[in-house]
């Protein structure tokens, strides 16, 4: 059983979309990544959200560019949270998949995070935010990778310090 | 036997889209248009589209708002030309239903006229230029539609020469 | 205990952020809403966070319009999911509130939902989604919801079609 | 005789118009493909349109960039469909090509698609939709192409899900 | 024979751009007004600007909005200068027919004014500065103009200053 | 003397810029409010900029709307802090106010602030703030004048929490 | 005399806009080109354009990126016409020096031609075009540069056609 | 005691950020820079902006991307003058950094300058400015400064001029 379901609308978004499986893996929530498009593969896509719901899935992530419709197909599919990543592709900059992602109809919500691979990482952060509620030892380990985060800004804003003064 | 479907997102943009019908009605075109969600009803969506195209419908023309999904999920069920209108609702004033209808992937293509009220008359002008290609009274009806157009526009010029001059 | 806190930054958005409550009240979720800012008040921010998460508190919505903050300070102070709607405030259509409120950096996620109304009500149903992860009664709410929703797309489809034929 | 006539504003698109004809030629669709401008050569413009017209062409494909008036400047000269590409040039995205492409006035449409060379490739989709359906064998020779994207998605989905798993 | 030929695209631009001819009649510059259409009337645009150019016309100002081809097309038909008003029409705020104004390709080029009236009031003053050039009695009377506008702003300052102080 | 100077390049903002001389009132700092324009009033513009400085004025506001270069021409006339608020106008939302204000170039920088009426209100706190470098007096009443909005945002959050709640 | 006088703001457009003088040259007008700064040097640039205009010159061209003044601080010193070249700089596209240049208030026009290089070819057009209507002989050498431009289309057209077809 | 306070929000800015601190050094102005983050570092960053007021900071300068909260962050834990500097980050291009820092609500202004390295030394020349209103040599080494850019403009106007011409 995987706790987390990715999917990304092609496989040419697999460079900006898999850091968000490093984040899974440090939390220790298992997961599946696969590719499926609302488009080209609709049966897929629903086959995929249907039985991973069945087989226990808490949160699904997906990641599309363009007119991004994949994560609002799937929040059609599902009541489990599902978290949507614009991606930008071509020359409209992302701005594309983020308004195609974030502004659902009521009902159908999508937990839009940041563009790219950032989003790939806060999706990952948000999944395992949502996953912790009822699950405290991940929670601690959410807490402990925070303060990781804290002593390295701490660490960058000594370097910084030291080399600029006046 | 309808030629043309038109599927709206939702009941409040009955006021943008009908203007479409207008058109038709004028051009001899058959019809009919009724209420769709991509994400609210996707099987309805997706009994429709295969439905309408068994029994013979030529073109489709959606209109939606939003993360406007609507167009391009009846694109990837049908080989049947799908005309796209993007609705303005809300503050972001349509740039997020244009962009939700007008970036499809290669393979699924929408074809997106402009937003609102001039989308729903130039979805109707493009489906009958359509179903003209072989129907050449349908192509002869639209001739004289433009004729009548130009007509106006040389009135309007003489009135406004008229009424201002030095 | 609320299980859900709304945090709104002014006085001034309950209209658009109130519809957010008649969701989780027919939902049967206890919630709390209060206005905090992340600039005027970011001590009694802090307090209500961290209280309210002691409480037991398992979501956080956040609504707030131009530099949009809130969402993103409450995520700076609580592991549990943050849920963000922008506001459109002035001018700029909300494009600044949408740009602060999503563009997380990673470890914060805010799950960004529609602007204002729309994000209102799509921020109390995620909120419900997440919820309902571990309170499968909550689950069968959402999904009669959702059917309610269907049967009224479907009917206002009907009326649509028997007004518009030819 | 040409079933579909391209026309680019400006040679130095050839390399993002071009996979428009790739996917002309897989589907067995005769088309001519040549450069004039709306601004440089309007004479030349609608001697073309005029002659492919007669000749019988039935769809024509225009892309331009900039204020990308000739997919308007082509719609105002024929009442077959007209397809728009917009061509990003220079640093506004192509945002400029996509507006003066797709809002054009009531009874003038053009089909627009998605940008640069995402729009080559629909742009060949949507003509040969278009075509196919007065074309049965047309019409099977899309949906055979639509099979074989379906089944590059699944190939891609099982590899990606391979690589990626816990 | 007039000096300033004004093209509309459509009537509803009227109240818009009327304020263009106040100036002219002020700087006592002899003009003509009226609608012609890129789209629907490209014969008229065509016969109207060459007969105007062999009548002695020196300046076209076209006005249009959304794909605004107006005066892109007047600029391919003359060497006379043309000047381009961006006129807002519907949801996109004028930014596409600013777009399609502005970004003509080299050797056409059209100089853009501003938006909707403040674009009507600038049209006249540069097609009077450009008559100007040949004129320098008409080059005085806009001397006196600026010298007038400098007054008001004088005397709004003063006002302003006795209404607040501290 | 007057240590706050406001120059507002249009007695049409009046209402909008307003509130700034509020905010000075109550804080107990001298100004001196008027009209200047940048391009119909420049030697005005200048002689009050030089003839406030050497009067003793501490911090200039500068507001306009379009192409706003007061702000811009204001600070290549004095090293005195020049504050900038940027006035929506027509269709373009403030967007080309904004721009052409806080993109200044190295060496001449313009404290650019929100839009609008909150710039209005912000420019008089950030000159408040200025001068409070040197003046204990002034930066208490700031302080206190922040608890009281404090207090402000405690209530309303007090009323909304008894209204909403379940 | 200089006819044509080329104001740039910094020395680093010295690449994008000297394509302008490219055009002027082959058309046998005469200019001068030089950098001046509406910020860092506005007595240079009220010099030099009293200077020029006294000695003769018929046309201002002044290109400049952010937030560009110069066109307008330019436009507030002469009668004669401006023509604006907004440059980008940074990542805001050039949308910041494109809203600076054209939105200008009444009174003092800005004739806005196409962003970098395209716009300053399109400004030396347009001076040739203004100059040209006391110019006959300047007048048929832009008749015979638009030839060549058209010849250039219909070989490009041929090349294309005979490298495409099917 | 530095009198100017620098703040990033990640180390990988430093390179945009940096050149802030040459024109502090060049102008003697002390100052102390380091990285702190609004999300990441909290508690840091209220630390670091009381510790500094108290020791006697006049200016903080805070530069973030993205959601860019830092500025605002510190405008509600000081009274001391705050300038934010956005910095682009990812596709968006800065504005979302722009809007998430000058969009500030009443009484807690942020200073915004230029996005990314025109920022950085604006800010440092603002905040001079600011503490030149009590420090008349600084004031005097700002208009030296000044004067400088105005002789390498004048300087390189001649290069210019003597390399175009005709």
């Amino acid at each position: 059983m995987s706790r987390v379901v990715i999917l990304m609308g092609s496989k040419s978004d697999e460079e900006k979309i898999s850091p968000c499986t490093e984040i899974l893996q440090d939390l220790g929530i298992s997961f599946v990544m696969t590719v499926s498009s609302a488009h080209r593969t609709p049966e897929r896509t629903r086959a995929l959200v249907r039985g991973q719901e069945v087989a226990g899935a808490g949160v699904f992530i997906c990641a599309a560019g363009m007119a991004a419709h994949l994560a609002g197909a799937v929040a059609a599919l599902t009541t489990r949270p599902v978290i949507g990543i614009p991606v930008s592709r071509g020359v409209l900059a992302g701005m594309d998949a983020l308004f195609s992602t974030v502004q659902m109809p009521p009902g159908f919500p999508v937990a839009t995070v940041a563009l790219d691979k950032a989003g790939a990482y806060n999706a990952a952060w948000l999944a395992a935010q949502i996953l912790a509620l009822a699950d405290p030892d991940l929670d601690n380990r959410i807490t402990a990778a925070r303060k990781r985060m804290r002593l390295d800004v701490e660490k960058a804003g000594e370097e910084i310090s030291r080399k600029y003064s006046m």
